[in-house]
């Protein structure tokens, strides 16, 4: 088997990315996101002897919106441990990201954590005793940490776009509440959430975030354990089960890999053992992925090999 | 790392489960497989290196069940290739395994190729042009095939019974062909369908004709590709997403290998590149899945680390 | 108040539905129900003192299809008394007339008696002991006698028609059945059901056999109570409520009065104490039922006064 | 025919309901109704000539509730006319009153003006473009009009106590806010709706203001045309098919009168021409109807014949 020239993939990569034709749209709903430049892409790899390879808008920071969950879990797991699984299921949903319907059925306990529903009981979680701005701040100081990125920051703009129109996850938290599944106001709750939305990181430093999830729970350059591996291991279980709504499926088909992808077009995607890995461009599919991102991430793992449903490298 | 003794590993497991109070209740709503002895179980474990490892009963035959929809799939993908995703999805059906309700509103097209619905249509397809025996007879031969036994037979007995009773299998097909997603009549697609449950197998048969799945698509002893390894991959991740019903996120979460479950009360599971495992024990638990086979295999993957989610084997 | 002159609207309305230019368009799922001629109206009313008023084709035969669930539920409640409510529910069903959704949730027992479901049920208590050809005889013979009219038959091409491709009702019968709702085989039971749905009937001859819901349970010409008045009272109620399917509430908004469609064109429509009444028109709206029968209806009422909700006639 | 001893009729079932053993339980989800005494009854029957009979507790105020959609819709249909046809719908709901699945599927519109989400889309129309305040007052005004009685209030600690942990219909109004059904914030449209919801009558009053509906629209003591004679039909039709909930059909079989129920125990019935009708007894049934006021209206019908499906008074 030949050595794999990871630098040269990535930018060949890149390099296709900028040159596609068709990008997708932008989400429109959030007025803040609307208006970013379908043309950008951006890619960084991060593996698990800590070479960091770039490629495109790499260094450009975008809102993580949803990515942001997979961080948000594990905090949360660290304050509540498997009591969260009491509020929050561990299945796909079959249903769009922002569905009620499923919320009505089984009486206010999200199918799990990656949908809104499940996202917005994980904040109940990590507000604990504190105010949603010292909330905010210390899941700011994780996302620092694990990424070793002390410039990170919350995008305030973009938090109050989402406050001000984000109508059906007032409705989410409200109606979860009525079942007695919040314990904070929904105000509050939703304070959290919408800021954790808002975080703003680039590519380069969201595969750093991911590291942990490659690397069995440990953080590579200081050698702790942020959670432990089997937490690890299932984190992921539950990125490739759940990270991508009503396409999950589709997702562990083309590109077999645990992934969770936001709305503003960013994908944090694991190959466990080998590499953390993102991904953004602004235009969205239909399915509401970026559309870019996924496709960069289909030839990624076609010329790695990185599927976790593989025990063969390509020849 | 200390050497894995896997003969220990399984020859344990299956002493625990011997003895194991709390073993489920078998399915009764097929009155062939009411009857079975719930202090049945049995394990088999065939390595990438060709090795059997072997615990229990694991020269029983029991009813294949669904578990044998994962070989109709890799049939059907053969002779019908990606036009079979026309008439059968990919995601996860967040439902129970015979619900009818997803069907109506996505116009007859089931959610995935596991849950019945779907595995009428893959029946559909592989009966082709054949008559229900003849088309019967071409998946029993490519189970023998698969598994090197030409021992492998279908049991009548079941077969019959499920014909009689199965009228929400009958619901589900004639429901289909009222959208025009049957090209047979509903008769002549559950006739084989049925035959197909009624497959008898052994643990060690079962494990022997998974192995395809553990090695990249090829047939370990004669050296051919069943299907090819992006082929094998995907199956292994349609197994991981949906292979459980509705409870497939839950054993990502709790045993991280691709499987397929059936009433009869066998698993099948792939850890790919590493192992092709089956096990069975009659006794069912809330979701339908093996009590027994479930916590077996829970053991399992502990004390082997053979989860696709981790990068890193045990210490 | 002037006195009205009913055979003056009765005709009033016939030629200005001849000449409506939208007429909606015929069934076409039922082949033999494709080719009707749209073209076609017919109105016939039949008041409290026994006068009979027709217009345009009034004396043509057309098929009952669901129309016939009025006559089948009035023999099945002579049958098997309040008990048949066991089986079957008397709520609006919020969703279409061959929905599947319901029957899963709500374990099998259909929403009402005029939905395909629970008219399936019906079939099923009227079935009783006798085979389907027989069970047929005995409603034809009940539907003779309610409108004296011996010459009335069932369309036998219909029959088969529907017989060869109504897959949807073998799902809701073979589903019904695994949930023990009921008592014949599918097949037998759907024997009845096709055989019923086939009957052939004018409007003159339909608006006879509704005398007694008009008359408070009482067969007009003989005298003899068909079913007590609470009974007629409340197949009244049921037709308001369930009558049109999803579009019930719409009918009673819009006619006022209790009223049951079909898919072959034709409404039977009961003024209580006043009159029975019958349209017909091939082409259908986008609910499903006649278009002019319904345009026609709304005149007719419009013109007479006779809807249950008001206690004061037009002045 | 005897003469209808309407007074003696009354007073019986009067002293029927308060012997009753089997009482139904209060609404316990608004903390202000938990505590209303289920001992208590009351009934009033206000007659086309003007005759006022009462029964029991009828001079004690209860919370309206629900009942007072009837009024709040009318009120909007004389400002929005048949454009409120395009916000909300007319059909019954085949779901419980506060359900929010059928928004998702329906886009944000509504099934009929009686479900609670309906309700406050009439809010919001009644808001038009005062503050919630002075629409409450005009909606009280409208109400005191209708009854001729200066005295009604709105019950403040109840709309506290709704505002206070009404989080589902915070729920429904931020979720059909985000489809756009929505013209003010959630906030003031539920301002209204809370103070709507706690107007307190009693059965005297709420008898007197159902009046303009038994008479084909008109205020019997000022000869105004409050509604049109087929508004006030229309009006009559929707409470019939969808007064009760998800227990609308039960209703239309058993009482057979156009109603509307609230959790706080209250009926409005007309009996169009004859009478408008108040019960009240805060006992609630398993479908959140009173339990006795539904008892109360079965016997009145029984003795009075007053069916909306009847063409004959009883023998």
């Amino acid at each position: 088997m030949p050595t794999l020239d990871l630098a040269a993939v990535v930018s060949e990569i890149a390099q296709e990315m900028q040159d596609a034709p068709d990008r997708g749209r932008p989400a429109d709903y959030i007025s803040a996101l609307a208006t970013v430049d379908v043309g950008k892409f951006g890619i960084a790899v991060v593996t698990a002897d800590g070479q960091v390879f770039t490629g495109g808008d790499a260094d450009e920071t975008f809102s993580l919106q949803s990515v942001s969950k997979v961080f948000a879990l594990t905090l949360a797991l660290g304050k509540a441990g498997d009591q969260l699984w009491s509020r929050v299921g561990r299945e796909p949903s079959g249903s769009a990201f922002n569905s009620i319907v499923q919320l009505e059925s089984e009486k206010g306990i999200p199918r799990n954590p990656f949908i809104n529903a499940g996202a917005i009981v994980v904040a109940d979680v990590n507000l604990g005793r504190s105010a949603p701005k010292e909330a905010l701040s210390e899941l700011l100081a994780f996302v620092r940490y694990l990424s070793d990125d002390s410039t990170i920051a919350v995008d305030e703009q973009v938090a109050l776009s989402e406050a001000r129109t984000g109508f059906r996850n007032v409705a989410l938290a409200n109606y979860m509440r009525s079942f007695g599944n919040l314990q904070h106001s929904p105000e509050e709750t939703l304070g959290l959430y919408f800021g954790q939305c808002a975080l703003a990181m680039s590519c380069r430093q969201l595969a750093m975030a991911g590291r942990y999830l490659m690397a069995a729970g440990r953080h590579p350059a200081s050698g702790h354990q942020v959670v432990s591996s089997a937490r690890a291991r299932r984190i992921n279980a539950l990125m490739l089960t759940c990270g991508h709504y009503d396409a999950s499926g589709d997702f562990a088909f083309r590109v077999g890999l645990p992934g969770k992808s936001g709305v503003g077009g960013g994908i944090l995607v694991v190959a466990p053992g080998q590499a953390s890995i993102a991904v953004w461009s602004p235009g969205l599919n239909a399915n509401g992925n970026s559309q870019l991102g996924t496709l960069a991430l289909e030839r990624l793992v076609a010329r790695t090999g990185w599927s976790v449903f593989t025990g063969q490298a390509p020849a």
